[in-house]
């Protein structure tokens, strides 16, 4: 059967092809209007100064935390949104207590200081400190072959280094992170007394870097204390410990965990022209670790998902889906939050179609990874094009973000804005990262790139 | 007529498949080589800490800028290289003198200090400093429009902002960079007694950002002197002068221009194993402007390129044609090197293939742009899949280098590596470009970008 003669057939291509092109010309002057507001009008650097500088770290549970959730709701309120209000959740309270206090002690008495930290979520050390010999590890694999003769009554000493060798830093620090995350849990089976571990850094500088760790089921009594140590105080050790294997260290450190205590989520809305109940969801998060202002981990993303809105109600896009920004409470150290929200989802069965989340730094945009089924991820690569004058190039296949992470199952596409990774981890959970170290450009266009890929969603929808 | 059967055609077909991926299989553990030694055993760094903290800035004709003749001389023989030489060239001397001094003063006498700098080039005010009024222009063709009438005895203030919609920061320095560097000229044409431009620097901020600028073919006793002033100072000053038209400026400089001197580019060189007499050259400039150390304008393409020809030795790699490192001497304030050495190339007749130049900072790398004709940026196009696993993604046909550019003509393609470039023009020309702005890793990724492209220029040439 021939359902169309050819001229029919060739002016349908044609209407096809011409109807594309008026889209991606329609959309190209979109996205110039977009970017060019962001980096001439922009106003996410300015809510960073105010988040890192006059609010400063935001903590879980700290009052930094909650005069934050109120500055970001106020802004939000500020920007004329269809919706702004806060999502009740239970966080954990964790706190560092005094500076902590460390020292390698050699055979000869000497003491050298060095730089620690205890780890999110770490038991104390007695009142008088810890101190103990030192077994250096490069892994927990390593914990069994050394067994409790080896390990009992010590200070367990992870020292496996980020591998340089990668070029996306986050690699690295996923073939890393077990031994701060699962040490002193995985130690302390073998009779351990406390745990060092070298800190996520790929150079070598003074700082150490702050982070969540876990104890899993091991029994409240039976948690030994966790603190990492500055690349440099690492390197010192290790090589010190060369010399006298049986040197000590000694660590004080005052932290607790306090009872849960309530929090919110703070979400603006702007309410879909023609598919107001289909939502698409912007967000980063709104805690950061004590050690610093958290600028780039996450104050960055907030207020770039907070400008994505703003640029919308700027440029005067009335979204045809409800566009949502979500800071999530609590990634660092528990990620209630991203679990909050993605409970309420399915209780109320909002329909979710697209979320992005940045919480990779505020550094220049390179692009975006999705999480998300091959007919949808083909979608989206025809968007790629659009991007090429803002040199954005990176389309590919991965994980979107922690705290909309829950959400997978009951939406289509989860997506991370992927910032260039180069210098994240010389800032990550450590006293550096702070205000100065985000440059206002770099933040906007990363902006700009959230919104312009919101934008298309809106337009084109996931399926 | 049957060239061939089909069979045939399958066969050579199949061939030429397999052909290309086993280059391809053996380029990308070339590849991976290269960016593994350069990430876990760089020098670069170490290098750029020398030329920067040790020896410092390096204005053509200075101690310093003869200091880092010797000293990179000294590396490169250090590496094995087959040849090692300096290149005689004559270059300007200028100096900056004493600090520069200057001040807006009110109607009412008051007198606010602001941050100027004299720019490369000029001459100085009178011994007792100028005194004038000021008039804003936003560009050199308002000029004629005010005339003399308006402009004999003024000081003129160019005070047209970069562009900040524009992506890629060059293209916004290339939009402005006319008033710097013939404004005083122009100026002076209608009586005018100095010129202030603003800084081109995207952000705001109090540091002046120095820069070359000429006179042409002004008589000596026309020229008029010229200073850059901050950004901050910029803004400060157009507010001012919108309440108080009358105010006065003052500015005092002290620079002068002495006598050429005797200074070299420095030439490393791999001798081709099997084309000794075909040249492919890899370079930066080594002079920089006096405000700073240079590290990023152009402490880091002179490291990168003396790191290129390290990683081949270091990888035991023996390239087929000769490849040079040349780290040219007074791109900032002349340009001599580089003619120098193009006027050499073209005296002997040495053939050379290709040239790369790193001079855009030590920012991440995204990219190579290539100033070559159709068939050969083809081919390079070809090699692009190669550089996706180091987020090399920017192909792009464009301008090569200042240094290198007199070689046009006499060679088949020059390319210019392409960093990211967001930051770029907070620090260009100005106090802050010093070694702490330089990220280790992102120099080491641009470097490895280079030795790349040189490997592959060198296995499949330039026809």
């Amino acid at each position: 059967m021939k359902l169309f003669s050819t001229p029919t057939v060739l002016f349908l291509l044609l209407f096809s092809t011409i109807s594309t092109s008026q889209n991606a010309v329609k959309d190209s002057i979109m996205l110039k209007k977009i970017y060019t507001a962001a980096l001439t009008e922009g106003k996410s650097y300015e809510w960073l100064d105010y988040l890192s500088n006059e609010i400063g770290s935001r903590l879980s549970g700290s009052i930094e935390a909650e005069t934050a959730v109120k500055y970001t709701e106020a802004q939000l309120n500020e920007l004329g949104l269809d919706k702004v209000w806060l999502q009740p959740v239970m966080v954990p309270r964790w706190t560092r207590g005094f500076k902590e206090y460390a020292y390698i002690e050699t055979l000869t008495g000497e003491k050298t200081i060095t730089e620690i930290c205890a780890l999110g979520g770490s038991v104390p050390t007695p009142n008088l400190g810890l101190k103990a010999e030192v077994v250096e590890v490069h892994g927990i694999e390593e914990l069994a072959s050394l067994g409790e003769e080896k390990l009992a009554g010590k200070i367990v000493f992870f020292n496996r280094p980020m591998d340089a060798s990668l070029i996306n830093t986050f690699e690295a620090y996923g073939g890393c992170v077990d031994q701060r995350y699962s040490g002193a849990a995985e130690a302390g089976k073998y009779g351990a007394v406390g745990v060092i571990v070298r800190s996520m850094n790929l150079r070598l500088d003074d700082l150490p870097h702050a982070g969540a760790m876990s104890y899993g089921d091991t029994p409240v009594n039976m948690r030994i204390p966790a603190a990492a140590i500055s690349t440099n105080g690492a390197e010192y050790l290790s090589s010190l410990l060369k010399l006298q294997p049986n040197l000590m260290f000694y660590f004080k450190q005052n932290c607790k965990t306090y009872d849960d205590v309530l929090s919110h989520n703070v979400i603006g809305e702007i309410t879909g022209s023609t598919n107001p109940n289909e939502f698409m969801i912007v967000g980063g998060h709104l805690d950061s670790w004590d050690l610093a202002d958290g600028s780039h981990d996450d104050g960055a993303g907030c207020v770039q998902s907070m400008e994505v809105l703003r640029l919308f109600k700027k440029i005067g896009y009335k979204p045809k889906h409800s566009i949502r920004v979500v800071l999530f409470m609590n990634e660092e150290n528990g990620l209630r939050g991203g679990k909050k929200y993605a409970e309420e989802v399915k209780r109320t069965g909002e329909k979710h179609l697209f979320a992005l989340e940045s919480d990779a730094g505020g550094f220049t945009p390179r692009g975006f990874s999705f999480q998300t089924n091959e007919a949808n991820f083909k979608k989206v690569q025809s968007w790629q094009a659009l991007f090429k004058p803002y040199l954005i190039h990176y389309f590919e296949k991965g994980h979107g973000g922690a705290d909309i992470g829950p959400l997978e199952g009951n939406i289509d596409v989860l997506a991370g804005l992927r910032p260039d990774s180069q210098r994240y981890f010389d800032h990550h959970h450590a006293a550096n990262d702070i205000f100065e170290h985000v440059n206002k450009r770099e933040l906007e266009l990363g902006a700009a790139s959230m919104a312009s890929l919101v934008y298309l969603f809106d337009m084109y929808g996931t399926k």
